[in-house]
């Protein structure tokens, strides 16, 4: 089944058309049973639920995610995950030793740190080219073929060390877009490690935790990094780059 | 206690320090039980607190909010709320009924909707000046003192029909940002309704949610919407614009 990435509507008092960006709830489905419901654009929805799933530690590699079916809803759309028999015991018993841990007041943030951030190992940065970013940057409009229509939707592309960009993907939420990048890297087999990411937005800690899940060592982003964004990136060992325009850049860790 | 919302340092070959803006773990407590942990920066908490409650339905108005206790913890920041007996045996029946709704696969979005989704009522626009919303537009960047420091950090502003930006909160966030502005708002005893919201932002489903909960009839954003935001305006009866930017604007709702 397909549903369009973008819509057309008429604005007030407008001569035509204009396309805006599609937005809808996505429910993640693991063997029937719910994971999440993200609000994200539908396209590359295959690549989403790997990308996702590995973001949150749910598949050890990608080989345990078997199939997804994409079904529309009423309410949204619904990736259906068929995944190994040991990734679904890995998951159940998961689910019941988090069930025992939420607790009150900011025990509360030690359940959300266990639960969103299954803590990533150190990374490696790869060793870039002196111009890498600023040819990653000057390439990036060209892979935003969405946003370039009707605006309003992130980017995250994956680069070689010399810069070349060699995949992107599109999405309203930045971490969707990096979802969906981390995602397609891994149905093709590809070494994240190998390169670096470019994001056409600000460097949040979430980003950073997703990045390092994926073993990607380097992030660089457009606009300004977070105070957690940097600790999160000093930790891990990961090179962080912020307010990545033309050829300027500046090294956050 | 008082935590900065800046904070210095030299990034990487840099000869002089520079500020990132601080995000951090902010726990919402209710006289001692966890409701929310939010990433937000810390500044202007108390405004926060309440906005996001009023944009969860928690408060029924903001007298149901009698104290806001800040407290630094090794993880993060609490915001320790006391409410009044009414509000916490109404949060207390609407916490067992949520219990007992949990679902598979798609009935997950019926819990989600209900968690997040207390259903605004219809909201009525302003009657704006002709040139409110560029006047508004023209005012912002002087309303995002944080931001001009060191990027990174959204607006919410709140201005009267013709024009006039009244106040403004930053945030890293662009929902907690807007979440501080309704917070601020109900603090002063304005009436939101009155005026309409400026925001340096996107248009998304969340942020036109968060309006109508305050019963803000008119929402305009400086960057694109998203099919959601637009149909969700529309269900509403909320004015959307987007793409404001110096005298042109777009109205999709």
């Amino acid at each position: 089944m397909h549903t369009p990435a973008l819509l057309r509507l008429r604005p007030a008092g407008a001569a035509a058309d204009e396309e805006v960006a599609v937005e809808m709830p996505v429910a993640l489905t693991i063997n029937g049973i719910s994971q999440a419901i993200m609000l994200a654009t539908p396209a590359d929805l295959e690549d989403f639920a790997l990308g996702f799933g590995i973001a949150e530690g749910w598949f050890a590699s990608r080989h345990e995610l078997l199939d997804v079916e994409v079904s529309a809803h009423p309410e949204g759309l619904e990736l259906a995950m068929t995944v190994t028999g040991a990734c679904e015991q890995r998951l159940k018993q998961r689910r019941r030793t988090l069930a025992g841990r939420t607790g009150c007041g900011l025990c509360g943030i030690e359940s959300l740190a266990q639960l969103t951030a299954v803590h990533p190992g150190p990374v490696t940065p790869p060793e870039l080219a002196s111009d890498a970013l600023a040819r990653a940057a000057t390439a990036l409009p060209a892979a935003q073929p969405l946003n370039a229509r009707c605006g309003g939707l992130h980017a995250a592309a994956w680069c070689r060390p010399d810069g070349e960009l060699v995949l992107a993907r599109e999405d309203v939420g930045r971490h969707n877009a990096l979802d969906k990048l981390c995602g397609a890297l891994a149905r093709r087999g590809e070494r994240a490690q190998n390169g670096f990411v470019l994001m056409s937005s600000r460097a949040s800690l979430e980003l950073v935790h997703k990045a390092a899940m994926s073993g990607i060592g380097l992030l660089a982003c457009t606009s300004a990094p977070s105070s957690l964004a940097i600790a999160t990136a000093q930790h891990l060992g990961l090179q962080l780059w912020a307010f990545v325009r033309g050829d300027r850049a500046t090294r956050y860790a």
